[in-house]
């Protein structure tokens, strides 16, 4: 789903728009990579993406990562690359709102499944 | 270059580490993609990447990109993907501070090649 002539898009504009929080939203795509945009609060679950890094830049609020090893904080403006395989749960006190890149087809749960697992593929 | 213990980096404080323009320098790696911050002011040369899409965000200024039918102004916080294979050149006309992401190896000059090809897989 290219768009046939390119224009800029605001991932802080379209993550105000998503209904949900937890409900990950497509608003690009770089090859078969895509940039998702979500509203996070609260716990997620403990999950781990075996063949894929992920990458996530803070719009608003305060982004916290759980390792096994102790949470790391991420700041508005910041980019975080969790590597492929290691344990996480992501967080926020708050509302965050997030852009995510990873490639097309990364389920927000990785393996774990569950009700949390969030439909892919939805643009915004 | 993983760090073994991955930590937060701040686009934008980066890119204000650098100490010249048009040189594209390293901060994350996302599988075999690069995030990649550089300072612009001026106009690049044309060139395209056949074998890829190229995204960029806005950290700082006003980033223009020069297409054959006319030129997209994108501002502070925006996201654009340069489809690959199209013409473009990049420009700006106070310095603006970008955030890239690409497949490790692309060169800022395409194919072009040329004096104003930067040392590539630099960090910062």
């Amino acid at each position: 789903m290219n768009t046939p002539v390119p224009v800029p898009v605001n991932p802080l504009h379209k993550a105000g728009l998503i209904d949900r929080q937890w409900s990950p939203r497509v608003i690009a795509e770089l090859n078969d990579y895509q940039f998702k945009v979500v509203r996070i609060e609260g716990e997620f679950i403990w999950h781990d993406h075996p063949e894929t890094d992920e990458a996530f830049i803070v719009l608003d609020g305060t982004l916290r990562i759980d390792f096994e090893h102790g949470p790391v904080y991420v700041a508005p403006g910041e980019l975080f690359v969790v590597p492929r395989g290691i344990s996480h749960r992501t967080a926020a006190e708050g509302e965050a709102r997030l852009l995510m890149i990873e490639p097309r087809g990364v389920l927000n749960t990785g393996h774990e499944g569950g009700e949390r697992t969030a439909t892919n593929d939805v643009w915004i």
